[in-house]
């Protein structure tokens, strides 16, 4: 079957290959992969910046949905024709992350889902939302669950205020779904165009820090004089002062993201004054996947694209994603 | 300043009374008074079928809104011209209830809105939304509160299916704040009409019990087969064992009203086994109250007036609030 | 290998027979079993008075411990010669109840723990505390996690009341646990004497309810006059009114029995004034009953057991049980 | 009466003066002060590091307990001869802080507990463990429920593992609640001596750092492995990134201190990868303050006290602080 491998660290070394069908084992399920999607982690491995363990050749990207062509034989959970996603942290089904569970990742160390076949066990499946195709719905297993899982630990609701930091991928699903709570959302970008384009995707603000570094007191401004309650931080050392200037007394900074670097220098007199909740995140269980599924699926949620390349120009989606232009989510259509 | 006191129980003992305006206290506020509206708690305490150790006479209606005329000297909350809603838990700012606060009512034991000008404590009053008329305002106190409480308790979020029983003031809010947390509702009543006029208020889906009784298992098909995540259990008695059967496992139900009956009878094995919360709920505290009004202003949500009455014509609007046949909530405006 | 099996419904038809030994899956734990310990779940499923479903012959009894033998090819979690407990509820590892995994039980419809030998998968065991034998082990899994877990959900802390029904296995768990957790625990009970032994354990105050049928308001008053932070209601109907006197505003009633009935009537604007949370209650997830046991071993808790019966001796067991004089669970000893 | 007052910044403008008694207005209460207690805060705003906006003369020290003398025709709460201790966010009653209550700090803005007779609000007070003598009472307002609250928001239950930085107030007091609550504490600090009276109040493990600058990875293998559930983080800087090492998956670090410094640096990545919370504190409403009152009375809990000054030895008090010797609170007994 047709498969992309990657046979030595670099985007040079991404190669179509012919593998053997994978046959289903009593609790997997065989899925016909029609689409994948990009995250920032998949460009990490394949140049080999990060997650240099990892054993090759392997079969790269994380994220993907498919059909379900058949299950093994104590799988109840799913039949043929289902639509479904992937879930790259493969057995962390729900509560807390077990240390023996972090590192089943698909998409490295596991094999991901650049290829025609591909078998996952039934528990690392999600039921795909019934309106979106496969490359709508392969967008949502890392992106969109990290920023789901954001505002619900800052439990954001109507009323509100939430701070997205740029246009990326999480960025946007933040945006969409703090809407979807009834929260207003105040978009940060240094392009006038993109803040453009996000409010029609319903951001209430648009502010462009170009020209102005201290933008924290600006965004407090801008929710009312107090401050937002919750900030997707996406970015990391560079904005985490900032933002610690943007929230409101008690509020939420969800650390997302490490866009700028690892290391991070914040005020503790202010987050302590403040009583700021400053946590880490890093995706979700199943579970938590299957009930953003739930909430996409009965509002009708459209991930953004920004584009959509064909299976055989993986490199050409990564090199887009490097030069970090995009507005959403670039994904690889397998039928395209 | 013109007034409306109840000298006896019974509807028939509301007078209209010339009573000499209140001056405010250091830490009050004094407000002109605009707009009233109608519990069923008004009903009870001025037909004396409870609340019979209030002391007559007495100044009725718990809810109303109005204009800031001038504040105490150690008021710094408001300025004359804020317009406000009272908070009829006069004392109870935030965190638990405590005994001492349960019985400091606004429109008995202490006196009620239905007057020109009224003094309230600075913390018992709320800034109104702004893009509400008084009228609408005081919608918001006692039953807007309640039902969004109940949504808090819950966690109701975007993908869950919230069920509401019937069409009065508490339900309507309770489908209107659902919707802008994204959840799907499904209203339950015996009219056609009514359930029309609730899908055109954003209801997902509307079910008529009428020819139904055990309408718990409709609910739960309705609602994707597991049931619903949250009922607002306005009824009580004569709905609650359908309300169980509604719910989903882990579910919830907010126990809000009593208008069939003040004991109940359940399931307890269906109770354990499906894992429900059954959540006794009575309004919240002032600070809870602050962040709906926030939400409320933030959505532009426009509450559902049914009638709105004269200053003169209590009698009337409580006659109709009995009838029982109104949509949405009875108002009062002063200066109509 | 020696095993019990029920061949009909009825306690008379418990007999002892030779079975195969089973052999362990790849992902499964083979378990050489020591003790059992009996809950009244066991009864109602072998007299036939509940689960007839279940299909017969079945080895009964859900809750045991023993001593792994050997382990499956793909089982990391545990080697031989560990100590574990079994967990009946053998799916819900975590998160949210499935109705996929609700019926997935040991001691019916699975095999039960009467048996020398038995296989589970690795995620339906838990290592046991290292300072306990098997006997006091197998009292665990169902009446131990009950009681924590009620406490957990009723966020007992230190300087708490907690109230607890009678001196069952649950109850006297609850009692154990709220006081490490730094609670006052009050019990009610018929028997002096057991208030005594009560007492002994922790116990701050005891009632006897004998010639109390309102005991509500001597707890609330024992409680300081606001009443209890939570009842542990283990009883159900015949006590349901009277827990919710006991119960302090916001207070927390746990229901996880239903000893005297299934149908259960409370004053509805009780538990609306008091604002009252009812919660359902049916064991938890692995993840709950492993954090259970690290809290035991931590503090070196021991279980109480009553009286602990031979291998043969089931059926004394079980009338022990149903005779319901026992202080605390009943134990089986393989190896007495 | 006798009072001390501050006259201009520095411990040397520390002055014993005569002041008129006060009187207290209808919602206040007159306390006779018996005892004080020293915080950080105290020093740096005596000795002008912060706080410098005071207006003076001041009488200084936030946290005193004493004897109500009479109340005012308005409260209720309190009635001569009750044993109170003080409130220093005197306005914070319940829910979240408001910014209009930042600043009234009784000790600065407002005149402290350094006085014979004080009036203060009925609800910026509580009353005082009745086990406690005024000079243990004293140390709770603020280092108690700094402590307490950093519990309360980790959720710090039976079986959990919690990590003090050193002995200091806060530290102690953590140690002890956390035993309260089953949990094991492990405590760091340089000093063995120190480390042996630890372990007397309770503590299970103590570890010197003065030989291990990377503490983190000693803690987390003290902890079996897998790091401790909760850090109560009063150093700051130096310590963060041993405390983010120290710490577990989804573990959660209390931001309480800043004696090292108010610009900390910490890793990112490990934040994101680890989940962690980190969480600023800052005392918590008087709600709160109740609520732990309740606990240490319901334990019979003892404050550490270090040493004891008498009224007019604040100096050597402050000195005594400044030397940072201390294990425990620093007192002051106004009839020593």
């Amino acid at each position: 079957m047709r498969s992309i491998q990657l046979t030595a660290f670099g985007l040079e070394n991404l190669h179509a290959v012919d593998l053997p069908a994978p046959q289903p084992g009593p609790n997997e399920v065989r899925v016909r992969m029609e689409a994948a999607s990009l995250n920032y982690r998949d460009y990490l491995l394949v140049s080999g910046k990060l997650y240099r363990g990892v054993h090759l050749p392997i079969v790269p990207v994380s994220d993907g949905a498919g059909i379900v062509v058949d299950v093994g034989s104590a799988v109840t959970r799913f039949k043929p024709g289902d639509r479904v996603t992937t879930f790259y942290k493969s057995r962390w089904l729900a509560g807390a992350m077990r240390p023996e569970w972090e590192g089943a990742e698909i998409g490295g160390p596991y094999d991901g889902v650049m290829r025609e076949l591909a078998c996952f066990d039934a528990y690392s499946l999600a039921r795909a939302p019934a309106h979106l195709s496969s490359a709508q719905s392969a967008t949502l297993p890392i992106a969109a669950l990290t920023a789901w899982q954001t505002l619900e630990q800052a439990r954001v609701t109507t009323g509100h205020t939430v701070l997205v930091l740029g246009t990326g991928g999480v960025s946007l699903f933040a945006l969409q779904f703090a809407k979807l709570r009834g929260a207003r959302v105040i978009v940060l970008s240094s392009s006038d165009e993109k803040l453009a384009r996000a409010k029609a995707l319903g951001a209430d603000i648009g502010i462009n820090y170009a020209n102005n570094p201290l933008w924290g007191a600006a965004v407090r401004e801008a929710s009312g004089g107090l401050g937002v309650d919750a900030v997707v931080e996406t970015v990391g050392p560079s904005t985490l002062a900032q933002s610690l200037e943007a929230v409101r007394m008690h509020g939420f900074i969800g650390l997302v993201g490490f866009m700028s670097g690892t290391e991070a220098t914040f005020s503790l007199t202010q987050a302590i004054l403040k009583r700021v909740q400053i946590q880490g995140i890093s995706v979700a269980s199943l579970e938590t996947h299957e009930q953003m599924i739930q909430a996409i699926e009965a509002t009708r949620l459209e991930p953004v694209l920004d584009t959509v390349f064909g299976f055989g120009q993986l490199r050409e989606a990564f090199d887009h994603l490097v030069a970090a232009k995009h507005f959403g989510k670039i994904g690889i259509d397998f039928n395209a």
